[in-house]
């Protein structure tokens, strides 16, 4: 049955190619624009994408081959070595998702010798499946026999990712090899599992968005349904195994109610992310309001009382989740990093989905706060977690024996063009600031959509809009929080004046225009001719940001922003000290030009209240000083030291240290 | 066969007793007096046994069988009632440490009612294990066939707790309904695993310690071999399974190298506790001196180098355990309760073994500071980990998901009377001060002995040494460190004045009398005579402690210690402030009385630097002020606040709240 199969999948990829991702469905107000058609040229993340081309791919590749075992199991496996397996039953994942970004690379930095490396693990891992379609080196390799009895214990997770790397190199590279191993491995969990079939609670959600992408790749409806049928699953109290979680906390998987019914983001953030997203690829192909109603409700919980500044997510290390609501430590802060990059999954879905900006708002956020602050500037070190204050003991590092973090950033970063553009039939959505081209088909005809910027810098943005006829469609242009005033949906972050500060300047080929403001988008619907030029100047004020008081770990206290950036102070920058510093409210905050390390970026500078210890260690003193902050992203890149987002803006007690 | 067994075993269990558990060994300098022989009658520790009995087991009681399903799980297994499996998969340890600790309180506070309850539950255990002797309701309740497939499941841990239990409530009830479910069990293990059986390796020790428990009680050599072969497994790379554990991390369970190479202590510390404390039950009867060459450098490791100054290990959360050498942060200090009950129990062994006092010092820095502090005065609630410093957030709980300390501290109270007295056939050791009686057989007769003493508040200890018949004996009495001048062995923390501050005085029937200095005890080696009545004053001046230079968060810090107890200042006996606490290097500090709730203590008070806050907030004043300390045991017993045991002498750095 199988060759027969695959003929027809071939053939139905042959006619049907990227196509097929864009297939009309029943709820989406518009589709993304896939990275493999948008040329990024900026000075700000192009020399990024080029670093984990060149830096953090190599690292992933170093740590995934020589220094772990994670290759080696594979090769265990595939009967290339003797050996047992060693490591942790979800090092699979890491492969996968490593060759995930090796993919995206290979579209933005071709790289033959890459490729090579890339089609070497492959045939390793087509040889490590078994005939039946399982692969898990981790069961293969010691008790077979108990696949499949232990809901917690990654075996969907890991093949989840193996299906996302195998549509991205297929697409990437035309290669099907890795392809045919992910259907393989999905068809054998859709002979096991389904409606009248084994029950299946998943203990890590991921394999649920993983399916939808196969169904778009493959047009095989069933691994839609097996999606959506996965996620009906839960809160049903069927979780079997669960060795690896606490089976009591069932919140801790988002298992204590049908996603339909749940109201509350709890538990593990990742999970909660990697559903949400799968629930929202589900709803974008079946229409389906129940998700749609449950993501809208729990997506508030996640805003407007759960969520970092930086739009990282999940507080507490405990659970690697979420804890109460306002909960928000910023020194013992968690916030993942494969956390921001599921908020930025997530929210792009969410604003396809609705075509509100604000999910794009918060995707933002959490995209060059919380999730770029999870690698080095260099491209070779990262955070698993991303604090918000530092006593100075955190660093990046090398690695991690639970390496989800990694390779994560990686893939997301080479992705980053899934994220600038979107379009539907009568309209071209422009969602992140980038200097970057691509041409988007829209029902008549082909338009060249090209943005030049230096953001998130200057607030100026040139976008061409160059149909190769004249007609009439609309162009969206999101129209940012951090401009309108509106520090984030919900009010849990204010900014001191929540008004716009400045207005921002509009115009095509230099005249001013009529534009309307629609779900957070500038919205110019008109006749469009070859080689329109649109100007937007955004305003850049320097924002004063304010939590609900309900966050008792920033009472009195103020962060700073400018454009999409959040700041912090950090030692490095003020006499080695960061958590000395007091910001009263009158102090003004001005623009700098600074250098970190390679990075050219905006800093700030104030006129601040310093705290120092006098001789002797017996009394303390406070002195007038100009302070210098940087973006976060940008922190712990020169050495360790103290690092601090919130700013008390009065001394409201004291620690010695 | 069963049957025949037991008659055997019960003509032994006649003619042996008590005895057994003092049969000749190869190793050990002298042996424990039973605690079911003292009979404790002072103002200190009288009062907390009564708490533990009437407090402490009904609240372990209620969350056993009430709040949470531990009992329940024991009912559906036993067929009592019909439902699945709730909680998680080491619960039912839990169920036998809390008999563990009915069994001692028994002996201490007879309750028929209480012994009623034990019963009960004991026959719900008894019908709930398998005909072969396995009982674990995780497993029967779910997937039995997974029985004894993953080395980290702790089933073997949670039938060493059932072992303990009965021998515990065979010893106080002569009932030996639980003590057959044990050993159905443990020859159940012992008839899988063993030499030329299958491996185990287990992933939370504890059933070495309680196997030689059950040898001394059955007298049957099988159970020590099996002890002391479980040991033997380790560091063999044997581990298979180990989804609770980092399969990579062999150094988490002890597993990286043999029991008799190791020389550095790694990983969980309970963990680590347990198995050295089986490894010492296992040397003391087999004169294995490759363990005892392998403790003593281990034990050096620990306390030269990894311990607190409450006696408390295991500085990581992440890991529950060690760290690298010197980091002992105090904010986030880790401290297990359970870890310093495992330090009492490995310690006390470590003295039997070698005679030496420098072990019992440690028992009892760990006894009266980082264990007791698990439990609140008032006995119904607890601490998991306990920090050495706060800022107000922490607070003893109710019960934990993972609930080992409050049963641990429980049975370790209870059983305080193990730890007092000691005997080999020409010598009495008083290790603890602790107002008690009991009577104590030597070669040729029994001598009565009883402590007065108003300790650890007093040094005036008297000793009632009272023969039957004039009879030349050693009485050897403990001399602590904290006399000698030696704050803990190795030098990790000295006291500012490193000698004795003051002589002791001791004299027998009011007349000075000769005596040696001999391994850390004061030897009077004399023919004692009835009644002679043994006076010793140990000198109880408040002692300044530092740390070495390399613990980095003590660095110009300093602790208070007064006898055995090492104090903290607490925020609500210093206008709600501790962390803004300054004690310059030429503050006297002095003696004071203190009621801590109902708690009549010895607190200490000094003249101090105390920083605050200047009205408008943007400045800070210091202040001579009198400050207060109290024992660290009795913290946040009067609602959550700021505490700090590690005293700044000047302000080295400053941090903002």
């Amino acid at each position: 049955m199988l060759p027969a199969l695959h003929r027809n999948l071939f053939i139905a990829v042959l006619f049907c190619g990227v196509s097929c991702a864009m297939a009309q469905n029943t709820l989406q107000q518009y589709q993304s624009v896939n990275f493999s058609k948008v040329r990024i040229m900026d000075n700000f993340w192009r020399p990024k994408l080029e670093k984990v081309s060149t830096v953090t791919i190599p690292v992933c590749i170093d740590q995934t081959e020589v220094k772990t075992p994670r290759i080696r199991n594979f090769e265990i496996a595939a009967g290339k070595r003797k050996g047992k397996f060693e490591g942790i039953f979800y090092d699979d994942s890491d492969v996968f998702k490593a060759l995930e970004a090796i993919a995206y690379s290979l579209k933005n930095h071709p790289d033959a010798a890459l490729e090579k490396k890339a089609d070497d693990w492959i045939d390793l891992i087509a040889a490590a499946q078994l005939p039946d379609g399982y692969i898990n080196t981790y069961y293969t390799l010691q008790f077979l026999d108990k696949r499949w009895t232990d809901m917690s214990m990654h075996e969907d997770y890991n093949g989840g990712h193996l299906i996302e790397a195998a549509v991205a190199y297929f697409d990437a590279t035309g290669k099907r090899k890795l392809l045919d191993v992910a259907i393989r491995f999905a068809d054998h969990f859709d002979s096991l599992f389904g409606p009248g079939k084994r029950d299946w609670v998943t203990g890590h959600q991921e394999l649920e968005l993983a399916l939808v992408k196969l169904y778009s790749n493959t047009k095989q409806k069933k691994y839609l349904q097996l999606a959506d049928w996965l996620l009906s699953e839960r809160g049903q109290k069927k979780a079997v195994g669960y060795t690896w979680t606490d089976w009591k906390d069932t919140a801790y998987a988002q298992d204590s109610k049908p996603v339909r019914e749940q109201k509350e983001i709890t538990g593990h953030a990742v999970r909660a992310m990697y559903m949400y997203t799968g629930a929202a690829d589900v709803a974008a192909h079946t229409g389906d309001q129940g998700y749609m109603q449950a993501m809208k409700t729990v997506w508030e919980d996640v805003v407007y009382r759960n969520m970092y500044i930086t739009g990282g997510i999940g507080s507490s290390g405990s659970n690697e989740g979420f804890s109460v609501d306002y909960d928000l430590p910023n020194e013992n802060a968690y916030c993942e990093t494969c956390a921001s990059v599921g908020m930025v999954l997530w929210n792009q879905r969410m604003g396809m989905l609705t075509g509100e900006g604000k999910y794009i708002d918060v995707l933002e956020k959490s995209l060059y706060n919380g999730a770029l602050d999870g690698i080095s500037l260099a491209g070779d070190k990262f955070f698993y977690g991303n604090v918000l204050a530092s006593n100075g003991k955190q660093a990046r590092r090398d690695w991690f024996g639970t390496a989800c973090c990694p390779a994560n950033i990686a893939r997301l970063i080479e992705s980053l063009g899934n994220y600038i553009y979107g379009y539907n039939n009568n309209s071209i959505w422009v969602n992140l600031f980038v200097g970057s081209q691509t041409e988007i088909g829209l029902k008549n005809q082909q338009v060249v959509i090209q943005t030049q910027t230096n953001y998130p810098w200057e607030g100026a943005v040139g976008i061409l809009v160059s149909p190769q006829k004249k007609e009439r469609f609309a162009l969206r242009v999101r129209y940012p929080g951090w401009v309108s005033g509106e520090a984030v949906p919900g009010g849990l972050y204010t900014y001191e004046n929540n008004k716009q500060h400045s207005l921002t300047l509009l115009s095509i080929n230099n005249q001013p225009v009529k534009y309307t403001i629609e779900n957070g988008y500038l919205v110019i619907d008109r006749e469009w001719a070859p080689n329109d030029q649109v100007s937007i100047s955004f305003p850049m004020d320097i924002r004063r940001v304010y939590s609900r008081s309900e966050v008792k770990a920033n009472v009195e206290r103020v962060a700073l922003q400018r454009g999409p950036l959040i700041y912090c102070v950090e030692g490095t920058d003020n006499d080695g000290k960061a958590l000395n510093i007091v910001l009263p409210k009158t102090a003004q905050v001005v623009t700098a030009k600074q250098q970190v390390l390679t990075e050219n970026v905006v800093s700030l500078e104030a006129e601040a209240t310093v705290l120092s210890v006098m001789p002797g260690g017996e009394n303390v003193q406070a002195v007038k000083k100009k302070i210098r902050a940087v973006p976060y992203y940008t922190w712990n890149n020169r050495g360790a030291g103290q690092m601090l987002v919130w700013l008390p803006q009065r001394i409201l007690d004291i620690k010695i240290n």
